[in-house]
């Protein structure tokens, strides 16, 4: 079964049986993701949940796509990238995180668990800039300068709390030619014009020799060579 | 079993069956997360595997400890942190990066494959971020200036490509106090002085009153009252 995807209409269409799949597949490794940091189990449950990851993967085992050619579910065009590590529905490593832009501004919120510990009871704080980077790369996309990271800028304000329901957000500072500026911060969902962690980064769209250079060996899972780029209107960040 | 870990001779004991069992689990879940990113398996394999993964996650189920009680494997004052998202040889995020120091600075070599990809066969920018606030704060911390990240900054001289050998390394610029700045970088290990990402973190040791604050509820996982702090000589980052 195939569909016109997530209502933006310019997407590609994909497998839904195989995205339910995955997207299921991440829920579950995200699941022992947590129980495994989390667990009071002894030694022989954890050699036994050992051996049957290892027998789930066994299930996964046989022809695997080359780096340069992109998931069968994802369409570049889109910025609908699967197993993207932070937003990503079928990553086991993204938490995922979900979202939504309204007016130019991008949204997600989320509450963080034990795997994405730094300091004791607190966010990593490279987790803090992970999130970040794709909260600013998404807001560039959103606001049609989709661009690549080049300086990033962060000031942690306070620690970011695990277990709260945290606020990520994004917004277009400037933009000239190919360079955007975005803004962005963390803050508890509660208090959400105090952030925590506040960023900057400069984006840019690189020029198209270097496109070329970057891109030029990557596919489509038809084979077919597809760039990243500007997506405008057609991301995968839905409106809220 | 216990040992006397890791050969520093101050880090507490621990259960070296369980360490061994844990860090094998995490060794199973980063495989399937990368064939889960890459593989080219149906629908019903895809399921297959998670319902195995479901009923390994079910082998540990049960007590859990809280956010505020560390793992049992870890000792923080050692820095012994085995769930952290980067280094952490039982964390399924962490690739992990295994740190050694000589003189002051912290290096680690990885290749880093699909399930950390941001633009197609790139590492995820916000990934570099990850990483190097880890190498950054473990730098602060083998030079006796343990400290929270408080403004971080990153500069992309060139995409970091997976599937290839990369270097990262952090050094000491300068202390002040309870205050550090640290360097780094992100190269390709044949090319080591060519950065491709470059960093300076700023690190500061909370003061008394707000470590109490934010750590006063931790403790080990016999319940007994533990801070992290300045590791000094005692860090788990083993020497070359």
């Amino acid at each position: 079964m195939t569909t016109s995807a997530d209502g933006h209409g310019t997407s590609e269409p994909y497998d839904t049986d195989l995205m339910a799949a995955s997207t299921d597949l991440a829920a579950a490794l995200r699941e022992i993701i947590e129980l495994s940091t989390t667990t009071e189990a002894g030694t022989d449950a954890i050699r036994a949940a050992a051996e049957l990851v290892r027998r789930a993967a066994g299930e996964l085992d046989g022809p695997r796509r080359p780096l340069t050619q992109m998931p069968r579910l994802d369409d570049p065009q889109a910025r609908r990238r699967t197993f993207n590590p932070v937003a990503g529905v079928a990553s086991g490593i993204a938490p995922p995180l979900d979202f939504r832009r309204s007016n130019g501004v991008v949204t997600a919120e989320a509450a963080l668990g034990a795997p994405y510990e730094g300091p004791p009871t607190f966010l990593h704080g490279g987790m803090s800039a992970l999130f970040l980077d794709q909260v600013l790369g998404d807001t560039a996309a959103i606001n049609g300068v989709w661009g690549m990271t080049a300086r990033l800028e962060l000031d942690y304000r306070g620690p970011v709390p695990l277990g709260r329901l945290l606020v990520f957000r994004g917004w277009l500072q400037e933009t000239q030619g190919r360079k955007s500026v975005i803004a962005g911060s963390i803050a508890l969902a509660e208090t959400p014009d105090r952030p925590l962690v506040e960023a900057r980064g400069i984006f840019v769209m690189p020029r198209p020799e270097k496109m070329a250079s970057y891109f030029g060996s990557v596919t489509d899972s038809s084979g077919e060579h597809r760039m990243p780029g500007n997506a405008g209107d057609a991301t995968a960040v839905p409106e809220k």
